[in-house]
């Protein structure tokens, strides 16, 4: 193991962290508040990095198992510093509490333990919701994006970063392929802030949700969340976003150079837009005598189907209201989730077509044990290797599921609460029914549930292996 | 397809049934009540039995295709005509009601719809615990074990009804192996039978229960179920012969033989016993408060751990009055279920090693590229197609899980409710949390719910296979 490049990289990692924290400081500074909370961490962060990099590596291979180690201890140390300014100014005095925020905000869940969020200072809410937008895309990609790092190494670390079950280079280098995956990224960004400027937000509350959304992330300034603002224009414009930002990231590179047909065969974005239609138009149906009209119940639909799907988890309603079968098609697209390649989260929409397929297959050669299977998507053969990570996938995506529901349960909450929070977190969508519903709030799990739900975010946001492999005595002997 | 030979084996199999039906009637006539209900239904499925059996077979062929939909069928042709003698006596007066109770008994699940069983003729009461008995061990294979067929087509019968991952012949010829697991099962009845009257027991209650723990489906002859009795050796007699009858059939063959080495080193039995270890401490620890003392807490684990793994589903207390960790364990162990090649459902212990082995395989693999991964059960290899089919079989148990809670949700009962009741009909179990606790009654679930579980508990004892390949284009064309 090369643990000085690991050192290195960590390093890096947390200078970026220091620099992305200006933001916020700069925010306060705006609104005349005490920054003093950001410069403390700020330069805290800022030595740590230094103490890191100076470190010198003596070679700058990075491997599969580098590439995992980095990105696991590297995400659960950016929500240990990037906790540290809400403690310090006391928003969240608990440092327990300001990590489940932190991580909730950098895995993009979105699940929250405040119960007062308007009385925040606004650039610790400001960092809240930016840290959804730099969990979002993944701050190691961004480090590629912008330093000048070994191509063919670094690509272990995307790997290990972007979800999904296989990252395809949009180019062959690494790092082009980071740096145009943030300008779309951050095109669409300003292109929801302006769009929501026009609807009456504030820039401020503009820019905030634009973060959230784009994340997928789900944090609002508001404890009302997108129900406070009671607007058609500013619902739609943000369910629509959040569906965009549900898509593969590649579909946009291919519609910017002109692939538009390559775009339309896509099989994930065919399946991920017939789950879409299909739930909104159950839901409608279901919730309709609710709101007294099939319109008003459209809206509510495709905005919940959208703010779940996406794994974002803004609210307008509280749907832990609807009728039972409303609620168990939302905890459908909670396992669900988004496509692979895009800032959501879940079992990802590719992965449920390769099972599905690969079940008909399996099913196919029970009957007739002498037929060819092949499992395809798009045209091309899923490899027995690609399978069976799927597969694995799923497996341990349940087996957590199920662990974590049993280790909060400890609490004495409802069944209903315990699993439908765990999933949540795993799918890094924020809410879930019961306690945990729309108008709920994790605080009232307890300290040790709260670091189970923690780890259950880091596990659903990183894909599970980069985790998983911290865990593992594969991973710390020669 | 030979769907002449399939004919022939579904009348053969009716023509089974018919015979199965005398011991009912007799039982009746001892107790001199009206039995003019099994003699209709005798009657009625003699006569399609002879219409079916009269098809001659052109070839007498059976491949796998054959195998599941003559598993498949027969199975549900049962329990259409095992209802019958229920709504005859107007027991239970509705057909589809009769249907899921014969499923629930078929299947030994031991879900029931009664909500007065004291009141239930006395050769009713016998047929619905005699069903459990006929189906732990499967029809088909009683019909390979009486009646000469062709001893290596037999086999895809087998395999399709017999639970487990692989099925292994104890001795060459299928129809020998049949005869031996089927006086393996008979001894162990007679042994549970004679210990049960010794607790004092009626000849009656004692053969009915043994009957239902046997083929560990859990109809009681009381409403309160075992817990009627209040005796610590009742309860300790019925707890260990669930334990029992959760075990792989194969570990007795081998213990008659003489190869007791191989049963101690059966690494499923290790598993098994392990997590029975660990589930009765964790429980009798968890509940020790609320029975005032270690040893009545110790009882109460013990007897509902092997209730729930075996999936037998008899009661003694009200686990729905536990703490909320305590039942999520109870909810763990649904999804476990009993050994391989036992009457028990579930996922089979053997499966969830597989799968241990084979994620931790993956995670290895994930981290040292180049090594070479094993899976080994029993110090054997398992090979790639094994571990897909346990793959499948896992992805396809959750899909119908989540699938059948989503049908059932229409009727607005709680999550809880509907989720531990779909489970436990798909693990075979019987009682479920919430509404369907140990104390509920699947009363509560409409007329489409019903026949939703019915499937669920079908697809669930057959191991999804034979049902769903019903549904397959594959399935009937040439």
């Amino acid at each position: 193991m090369n643990y000085r490049m690991i050192f290195k990289v960590l390093g890096l990692l947390l200078l970026c962290l220091a620099g992305l924290m200006f933001l916020p400081l700069i925010a306060g500074l705006c609104y005349g508040e005490n920054v003093l909370n950001f410069v403390i961490t700020i330069v805290i962060t800022a030595l740590c990095a230094l103490i890191f990099s100076s470190i010198k590596p003596r070679s700058t291979g990075i491997f599969a198992r580098e590439g995992f180690v980095i990105v696991g201890l590297g995400w659960i140390l950016m929500s240990m510093f990037g906790a540290l300014p809400f403690v310090i100014s006391g928003s969240i005095p608990n440092y327990i509490d300001a990590v489940f925020e932190t991580v909730s905000g950098f895995t993009t869940t979105g699940a929250t333990i405040l119960n007062d969020i308007e009385a925040m200072p606004r650039a610790d809410l400001f960092w809240r919701s930016f840290t959804h937008w730099i969990g979002g895309m993944g701050v190691l990609v961004f480090i590629m994006a912008v330093l000048p790092m070994s191509g063919e190494h670094s690509m272990h670390i995307m790997r290990a970063e972007v979800p999904g079950p296989t990252v395809g280079k949009l180019v062959p280098r690494a790092r082009k392929t980071a740096s145009i995956l943030y300008l779309i990224y951050i095109g669409l960004t300003i292109l929801e802030t302006v769009l929501l400027i026009c609807g009456g937000m504030s820039f401020y509350d503009a820019l905030l949700h634009a973060f959230a959304t784009a994340g997928t992330g789900g944090f609002s300034t508001r404890a009302a969340s997108i129900g406070a603002y009671n607007s058609v224009y500013i619902e739609m414009v943000v369910a629509t976003f959040m569906l965009l930002f549900g898509v593969n990231f590649n579909m946009y590179f291919l519609l910017l150079i002109g692939r538009i047909k390559d775009v339309f065969k896509n099989e994930e974005l065919h399946w991920y837009l017939g789950i879409v239609a299909a739930a909104v138009l159950a839901l409608a149906l279901g919730i309709t005598k609710m709101y007294g009209g099939f319109l008003t119940a459209l809206r509510h639909a495709y905005f919940n189907v959208a703010t779940i799907i996406s794994t974002t988890g803004f609210c307008t309603v509280d749907f832990d209201k609807w009728p039972e079968y409303c609620k168990w098609i939302i905890v459908l697209l909670m396992f669900s989730g988004a496509c692979a390649g895009s800032t959501g989260g879940g079992l990802k929409v590719s992965r449920i077509a390769i099972l599905a397929k690969s079940a008909a297959r399996e099913v196919k050669q029970m009957i007739r044990p002498r037929s060819v299977g092949r499992v395809e998507l798009d045209g091309k053969r899923v490899d027995n290797g690609a399978l069976r990570a799927v597969s694995v996938f799923f497996i341990l995506y349940m087996f957590l599921l199920l662990t974590s529901t049993f280790l909060v349960s400890f609490d004495g909450l409802d069944l209903s609460t315990n699993f439908t929070a765990s999933l949540s977190c795993l799918s890094n969508i924020g809410p879930g029914l019961s306690a945990v519903g729309p108008t709920g709030n994790f605080d009232i799990f307890s300290y040790p549930s709260k670091i189970v739900l923690s780890f259950a975010m880091l596990l659903g946001r990183l894909e599970i292996f980069p985790i998983l492999v911290l865990f593992s005595k594969h991973t710390w002997k020669n």
